[in-house]
């Protein structure tokens, strides 16, 4: 079923805010087999969103608005509607009481501006927003179903899955959009290119994107209008041959991250890793611990960013950071080692690096970095050179300690 | 000038690509007094894309396209542009010459592919891509330019600064959107409002928005249809009154951090901070350290993920976890009392806190944090209750230690 998504604001449209929403939105809609055919964006002004609002209703079935729902002066999102749909506002009381039990709870004092949140468009359906004041609106007229959810993403993705996806009627069909993603690291686009490249004909229904990010390749395989049933069976027939030549780049399917990946191989073998980092300044360990339950698995580390905390906190000797500096092989394996020691931990990881934009070189340009790793075998150490930019160069320094740590989790595996 | 943005691409209509160019050609219209006025994005599909060059040239003066001009079997902007505007894809000769001597310069050989990126609809004027290889495209017909620029954000952004920007007309007379962003932290959106509702009547000229994020409440004063000079001394004057009721929350002015303005006063200050970080595992350290320079101010830290790395890395009593928790006062003030000495800091700054989904109790439900600073003047902390959402709370966490540090320095200023 097409759908529309509309997004509202000025932040948006001026460029001061990235929006999110209507990606979060796409998704969970493909999810459940409905296309998303148009997406728009416009600023704070009635008669535009009235315009969008009109228009929209006209070419998809489902269009869903978010922004502009909040009490405020520049929130217009709900007059647009008033005049698109040519309604009124009225107060809808199972909505007031609701917002000022909410208060009550929190023991705050209800303000003025937020018993107008309770004003909405007579006749819609309001969905109930648990996360926070403003509650959605659906209209249902001539055979379209349109929604509103405020802007702020924790809401809008709350009340999206939990108040509206319950209403959504059945995507009618089996023509929809069937999508699967493999997520590669370690490897790059040309190469897997390469590996690939003989299963990519034009007959073949499953169509491959090479989506390349920081933590490496994504595969995103489609079919598209063919039965659900259909075009997973042949995305499954076709992800073999894929698997067959790239298997161990691939650390995940859909959406989970790397940092999850290396989390679930830890766990089952009850691996304890601590990190030191230099470069990264805790970058590393913050993606670690993006994770919910990584206490499992991830005891903690030191963020030795300075020379002397790499000697005092990581007992890395003073001579060796003086002798090869502290972008080395050698610091980095001592840096893995003190860590591995004053931890217990049973795998150490440790970047040093040159993240830029000063601080490079000739023999050692900005991008320089060094992974180490310490375990029951040993420790080792590897270099990258990774480019002039320094969040891109953080992002693929602790990337490259994750895969380094996940090679060596699943070769041991292999033994 | 009215100018409308269309991004291309099914990954950014299926929300598989977060779209980051249309807020940078935003922003970049912006600054040259152009206006964005609509905002679209299409798929990969020859006649959707047809259709909306089309309807965007009616509309808007100014159309810039990105996406779609890649040489893969994807990329059809090229086909749609030549549709659109009736023409055929020609050979330049000059395109061609410089793609080849790019390559010849790598030392790489000349793909096929790479050759049609020279095929061009014809009486274009090509923009070269000194950044990648497809060149950009300009059209210009009937009074309205139409542009195409790849979809890559970095030669998008090089195309749209170093090649686009100069051919593009001044923007006609002075009516241009002029705004300011002031950014403030450690107060409500709702006490700002009381404090500054007095200034917002509707004959003000500038234009208030109250923008929520993670560090705090940005308010962006927007003055529209005005001179840029005569704007840009309504909003020195009305920022003069805001900042006369809210000024010390005020961090910042435009795009700069919370991190970065925290960083500005320790490098004033000639202070050296060190972090201990339990629930947050590094976030904290990782934002002071997205800033370049950082290491003149930040010495490094603990992240003390796990009880005993609380206490065998930060000396932190073992008894006082036991009798009080880890998230609490004693063991908040305790770590940034042991970050303190250990790395011989001037401040140091801790936090412990549930950061959920699991781990919450009846007297400490999830989103209950304490963070800690230590200083020449002793120890002190202090509790926040955040809500259910890890990412929200480690963000809010994070940011409410920079918070603390920031008062404790400017109150410092005021003695």
């Amino acid at each position: 079923m097409k759908t529309a998504i509309l997004t509202i604001g000025d932040e948006l449209l001026y460029g001061q805010t990235i929006d999110t929403n209507s990606a979060f939105l796409a998704r969970g809609l493909i999810s459940i087999g409905y296309e998303p055919a148009y997406k728009e964006t416009v600023g704070d002004v009635i008669e535009a969103v009235e315009e969008s609002i009109i228009k929209l209703c006209h070419r998809a079935k489902l269009v869903i608005a978010t922004g502009g729902l909040g009490p405020t002066h520049d929130d217009i999102t709900k007059k647009a509607i008033c005049r698109a749909f040519k309604r009124n506002l009225v107060l809808y009381d199972d909505i007031l009481k609701f917002i000022g039990e909410r208060y009550a709870r929190q023991k705050r004092e209800m303000p003025a501006a937020a018993q107008s949140q309770a004003l909405l468009p007579q006749g819609c359906r309001p969905l109930q927003n648990n996360w926070g004041t403003a509650p959605g609106i659906v209209i249902e007229e001539r055979g379209v179903m349109f929604v509103a959810l405020p802007g702020v993403p924790f809401e809008m993705e709350n009340l999206f899955n939990h108040q509206l996806k319950p209403l959504l009627p059945p995507a009618p069909g089996g023509k929809v959009i069937t999508f699967k993603q493999l997520r590669t690291s370690g490897i790059v686009e040309s190469v897997i290119y390469e590996k690939v490249r003989e299963f990519l004909g034009p007959k073949e229904p499953v169509k491959v994107a090479f989506l390349p990010g920081y933590s490496g390749v994504d595969l995103r395989l489609t079919v598209k209008d063919t039965p659900r049933s259909e075009a997973e069976k042949q995305i499954r027939e076709f992800e073999a041959k894929i698997r067959g030549q790239i298997e161990k780049y691939i650390y995940a399917e859909g959406e989970a991250t790397l940092s999850e990946a290396v989390g679930n191989l830890l766990r089952e073998k009850k691996v304890k890793l601590a990190t030191a980092e230099s470069c990264t300044g805790g970058l590393l360990s913050k993606i670690l611990t993006d994770i919910p339950g990584s206490s499992d698995y991830y005891l903690g580390g030191v963020v030795s960013y300075s020379n002397e905390s790499k000697i005092e906190l990581l007992n890395v000797p003073a001579e060796l950071i003086e002798k090869f500096g502290a972008v080395s092989s050698e610091v980095a394996e001592a840096m893995a080692l003190g860590t591995r020691k004053i931890t217990h931990a049973d795998f150490a990881l440790s970047i040093t690096g040159i993240a830029g934009p000063t601080g490079g070189s000739e023999g050692k340009p900005v991008g320089t970095t060094w992974i180490g790793m310490a375990t029951d075998d040993g420790v080792s150490s590897k270099q990258h050179i990774f480019g002039a930019d320094r969040e891109v160069n953080r992002m693929r320094a602790a990337v490259g300690a994750l895969n380094m740590l996940r090679m060596k989790l699943i070769a041991d595996e292999a033994l």
